[in-house]
């Protein structure tokens, strides 16, 4: 009667356990300045332009002459031109039919397991990880194998010699913010399609790379076309993580069992989705034009500020990290050969900076520790400031 | 590799099929003034204060005093506390725990698939039916069995005498209209405690019913704690097909296998959804405000004018129907024993109404026709002014 992959699941007491102990401090110590370093959500408010496009739908919505109903279960065509256009901004030309519109990437990539059989398929799952991906795999009953990620690999492992289905990447990462160059990325590419493996490519934090060499896509690597699944958000990119909006891109090349994946991934969606709200997808229209990304942008770069005020003090220490440049997130080592845990209470009982224990990412983040980079400047500042002091 | 069942899906050529026969009655006949009375989506604007409540949420989002980030994955606290409230008018206590916030009962309902063993489960479906449920069905590798709605029953089937696990009811129903008495719930309840099975119950239309011996809700029958989900929307409700917006309740008190589906059913939306838009559970909650509730209602009274224009001429006519009092949908015997197919194009051809073929709905829908009430005054009196001179 019931899925018995459930019981699989293990609770993630990460995020209770970081507040448990938070709230524990600031009970004993009520007069301490606390400062969360540990914030994995955006944090700057919307830009009006942006806004604005959902609150003028919702004002159509009002009047019988521009009044709407059920939308089409895939995306608006105007939303999914919106994203054509984007990623010609990349120089990559993507199909309309290509591109569904959804809630965002948590949703698309969890649902998207319905299209694969349950029980057969073996997932590589780079460790640390986003809880996501490992608890989506074991309520399906697949076989998970953990890809180590370390200092060595700087937090980026390459194909392993034995082959797989579904391959779950992120990059730029969440959690150690280490971002594939495009070597690295086409050495992936090889792999799944030589093994005729899929490779489900999680983009959420694109938007925030500077480097050069890491293409904003899967699909910079024309290969790609046959063995990649891209899932896009605005969550991060424009602030959306409340407002609920994204995009997925399945290839027509894309083909397993001799079945287009495309194909199975519209079933899946015109049949258990009635499609995203149409406010929210004039809010997506309006978040990739020029003038919504340059607005969106601003946050971003406020972000990235505080990304030069973290990293600075770790190459002053002298401490390992990874991220930051291409992402919000810095992924360091703990110093002293501390535990995730122990470094938490250090800096917590310390210098009242509370940041999110690498092991919490899965058994090969034990010994780091994850900063990001989503609090004021003038607070980053001075949990820099402190740690510096401290450390 | 990838899921097979999905090959078991058949396309549904219904809404296609009815499309083209009327663009091409259009391209033959332009001067010929087409009605059509098959639209199964609401058509009046939003009432302005329950479109206002997702703009001010949406202009919070503008400044940092008031910017959200991730929502709970369940819902807000004020958002279930609105489905309390409403739940507490038709006399039925639910704890805030018992009751998630979703984007509408299509999702909820292909969702809840989830928390249920593939390819081991007999799944009961009253035919006629809404395809959803006999889709989801069969991409899960169920079995399924249909109960034969007819005459006889007035398209409301008892329980068999055989046992399942899994009963979708829909009350008052798409597409027949007919909706459960008391007494024929008590029936479905018992049987499905008696076997241990789950009814699935889709409330979509709850707010059309009329007549006093028909509950809004499963849980008006206090048995049904143990053994049935509630699915709700606002979609007919108050108008948000485009918006999206529904909630599911799933008792404590419903166990099986030794587990609560609560609690699968709550770490299958915590891992695979982010919550629904803050902007629109602020829809929601003002949709299910007393004010809220009786804007809305001003718009299924006027699609219950509809309902007297079509069965008047029915009555008149002792054509058998069922729906229409407590149901936006009128459900017609084809008169002269015309098919579902004849009867639409006898339709289409003498008097330029379209409707919608029974059998489009299911084997046991043939020499059936829906009438649906979401036209306006104006024109449901001009097409039944037409059919009535030509029957």
């Amino acid at each position: 009667m019931i899925n018995k992959n459930y019981a699989k699941l293990e609770e993630n007491y990460l995020f209770t356990e970081i507040a448990r102990r938070t709230s524990e401090f600031i009970k004993a110590n009520p007069e301490k300045p606390i400062i969360k370093l540990g914030i994995g959500d955006v944090t700057r408010p919307l830009a009006p332009m942006i806004a604005d496009a959902v609150i003028n739908a919702m004002e159509e919505l009002k009047h019988a002459e521009t009044f709407r109903g059920y939308g089409p279960e895939l995306g608006y065509k105007f939303a999914r031109e919106a994203v054509q256009r984007y990623y010609k901004n990349y120089n990559i030309d993507l199909d309309l039919d290509e591109i569904t519109i959804g809630d965002g990437i948590g949703e698309d990539i969890a649902n998207i397991t319905d299209i694969f059989e349950k029980g057969t398929c073996t997932v590589l799952l780079p460790d640390p990880v986003y809880p996501l991906y490992k608890a989506t795999s074991l309520m399906d009953g697949q076989k998970i194998i953990y890809l180590e990620c370390n200092e060595a690999n700087n937090f980026l492992p390459a194909p392993p010699d034995f082959p797989s289905d579904l391959i779950y990447l992120c990059s730029p990462n969440n959690p150690t913010g280490a971002a594939l160059s495009r070597a690295q990325m086409q050495a992936w590419v090889d792999y799944a399609n030589k093994h005729n493996a899929v490779i489900l490519y999680d983009n959420a934090y694109e938007r925030f790379i500077t480097d050069a060499d890491c293409p904003h896509s899967i699909f910079s690597i024309p290969e790609a076309r046959t063995c990649a699944i891209e899932f896009n958000s605005l969550s991060k990119t424009a602030g959306f993580t409340c407002v609920r909006s994204g995009y997925t891109v399945v290839p027509k090349d894309l083909v397993r069992d001799g079945v287009s994946l495309l194909r199975l991934w519209q079933q899946r969606q015109t049949t258990k989705y009635n499609g995203a709200p149409y406010m929210t997808q004039r809010g997506l229209e309006a978040a990739l034009s020029p003038e919504g990304l340059a607005e969106a942008d601003k946050n971003i770069q406020y972000y990235k500020r505080n990304v030069k005020l973290i990293t600075d003090v770790l190459e002053a220490k002298g401490i390992f990290y990874t991220g930051g440049h291409n992402s919000p997130y810095i992924w360091l080592k703990c110093p002293n050969g501390m535990t995730s845990w122990e470094f938490f209470d250090y800096l917590l009982n310390n210098v009242y900076v509370v940041g999110t224990p690498g092991v919490g990412f899965g058994e090969y983040g034990e010994g780091y520790f994850r900063l990001t980079t989503f609090n004021t400047y003038e607070n980053t500042a001075e949990a820099m400031r402190r740690i510096n002091e401290l450390l």
